[in-house]
């Protein structure tokens, strides 16, 4: 049993729209396969990933350190010869070899996309659904709960949108079974997002919510005036306030604005995750954790991140992952994250759930699909398979 | 005046050293020319750069993201109107459009790495030594002192060296000037690392001192063994005791030893050094910062540093970097800082100095060449030249 090749393909990702602090015309992603000598239904297992939105396609640095590290090492030091395949973590112990410590950034996504596409072919060794299995590994005694809480992420600025565009955007998402739906602040001024906001609330029925997302923006003053501004609503969460690694920002914050705060995309390691935890005056009672695993080194570093949360007090019902991708949901699943983020309308074929998926109420029930369940979304699977042909 | 072409060469600094985390078979670092269309002494005005070592070469990365930004860019944003230069912040703001907060590291290197040579550029537009030209411009009013403390750092672990292999290289050190060595720890037991230190320290005469440096391996526990176990030693400092990104645990390394601690080479932006002057439990009496701005996004994001440490009540008198490269050696003379890192056997040509600069009682003195002063080292400058011609 072993990987015979690990291929990638950086795509772009482009779109008009942006957020408080980049734009998105030129963003690219990676799609990767891993290429195994396992044969499940006659064909060869092949387990697929790619990077959430962001932070660019990392193809050069899995070509020039990641992959031949995988593909280099004696195929027994990758294996679980307990359970008869791969063993994730040893192919990530491969992969960070002669890799120093600190400075989690870009390569932390090269080795996030790679290994969520070990996992993916290691649930389909198994012959399950990725979910099931992390929930027997290393969930809490319980069997995986296919159902997880999603929001629609939009609301992102772009040219000629006007109120008209936005409210049109959010009743979308309504009008698709979400509840809770996101927009951006910061891209205008605090009385232009005000009204943006109101605009939105009017929409929303009973048991519906707005949050809000400032994208890293703001500095203390900024973000203050802005807690003071939406204390009067009652948002979902008030997201990423100031720089990611400001936790002092973050904590100043707290005590200014008592209703539920958000943040942790852009924060990309355990320790940095750990620092937010220790520093950052975050509630486990109301506030939110997003880190997201493609971006973050996978899921072997998250389940470290997870681990870190239980030994600080924190359930993972309060991570609601970045990103819009099947690997966050069916961690979610497995694991009982409290949701995760969804762009219904944004990044395809790269985000969203298989065909036949519905959302109701804002929550999506995963299919018994083995592996991420990837090959259930024929759009994004039609990529995968040319990338692997 | 505008920016032509930037090269890159990605180069191997192979070695059969190791330090406690890595090994440095296959570590690569980047060299780069920022090639201008203005005429010095009948030649066009080319800057250089180069990363320091431990982080690989980032050519991909500035091949796709930071080089074409810096020349689809007007060449008047680029532009310092008031001096008729170009304007390193400008460029900087220029590489980084498009890039989320957050995530500091691979690109703080392809940043900082191009960085440098902007600088060398600026500085030989203006006819100045770098050195010069920062004092004048960000310095605290007196010209630059061209001497600058330097130490010699080594002491790695390597097949079949023994204690006689490491003290004759710490008595190379000495014998070129050096009075203070650095040694690794860490990549034996704490019996051995005493063994060596010991050995070590019977070399040094009066006023010479020895530093030791863990490279960021230890746990807890262990860095409280080693601080214990190292009390009884007069060394010049304890660096890098744990992860770099564990505040917590350097902050109660404080605790338990009361003499010089240093760290900092691992952490790659104004905001990860503001956590640890925030969190870390750092001395500004008697402990040592080795941010490298090589690393780190460049003298840009190291200027911001410098105004978040002074704001922190630090003297740029505890910087000493990490890194052996004559960027640092620039900036140390030019603005105050207490020193920098050497290599004197390793990762040639690029650490080191020009060529007849001497070491005497660790201080070197700085010639007066245009620029970083990469043109005084001839093994050096003709490995650029060639990446120019």
């Amino acid at each position: 049993m072993k990987i015979v090749e690990i291929r990638e393909s950086t795509r772009p990702i482009s779109s008009s729209i942006r957020n408080a602090y980049i734009d998105f015309s030129k963003m690219t992603l990676s799609l990767v396969a891993v290429v195994t000598d396992v044969v499940r239904d006659g064909k060869p297992v092949i387990g697929y990933g790619f990077n959430s939105n962001g932070r660019y396609g990392q193809g050069a640095l899995m070509r020039e350190r990641f992959i031949p590290r995988v593909l280099e090492a004696a195929p027994e030091t990758l294996r679980d010869t307990e359970r008869d395949n791969l063993d994730p973590h040893r192919v990530w112990a491969t992969m960070m070899a002669n890799e120093k410590p600190g400075g989690h950034g870009e390569r932390s996504v090269a080795v996030g996309t790679i290994d969520m596409a070990v996992w993916d072919a290691v649930a389909k060794i198994a012959r399950q659904p990725l979910h099931r299995l992390l929930a027997e590994r290393y969930g809490n005694g319980q069997s995986a709960d296919p159902r997880v809480f999603v929001y629609a992420a939009g609301g992102y600025y772009w040219p000629g949108q006007g109120i008209e565009g936005l409210t049109r955007e959010m009743q979308g998402y309504l009008d698709r079974g979400y509840s809770v739906v996101k927009k951006k602040i910061g891209g205008g001024s605090l009385a232009e997002d005000c009204q943006r906001i109101e605009a939105v609330l009017k929409l929303l029925g009973p048991g519906q919510r707005l949050a809000v997302d400032a994208n890293g923006r703001f500095d203390l003053k900024t973000a203050v005036a802005y807690a003071k501004a939406l204390s009067q609503y009652d948002l979902f969460w008030y997201e990423e306030a100031g720089d990611p690694l400001d936790y002092a920002l973050q904590a100043e914050l707290a005590q200014h604005y008592d209703k539920p705060m958000a943040t942790g995309e852009n924060l990309f390691s355990m320790q940095d995750a750990r620092n937010l935890i220790r520093y950052g005056g975050m509630r486990p009672d109301r506030d939110w954790l997003q880190f997201d695993c493609a971006l973050s080194y996978g899921l072997v570093e998250y389940l470290r991140t997870l681990d870190m949360l239980r030994e600080h007090g924190w359930s993972a019902r309060r991570c609601v992952p970045h990103g819009g991708h099947q690997m966050s949901l069916a961690i979610a699943a497995g694991l009982g994250l409290g949701g995760n983020e969804s762009y219904p309308d944004l990044f395809q074929p790269f985000g969203g759930f298989p065909d036949g998926v519905r959302v109701e109420n804002s929550i999506v029930t995963l299919p018994e699909l083995p592996g991420i369940g990837f090959e259930g979304k024929a759009d994004l699977y039609a990529e995968m398979k040319a990338l692997a042909a």
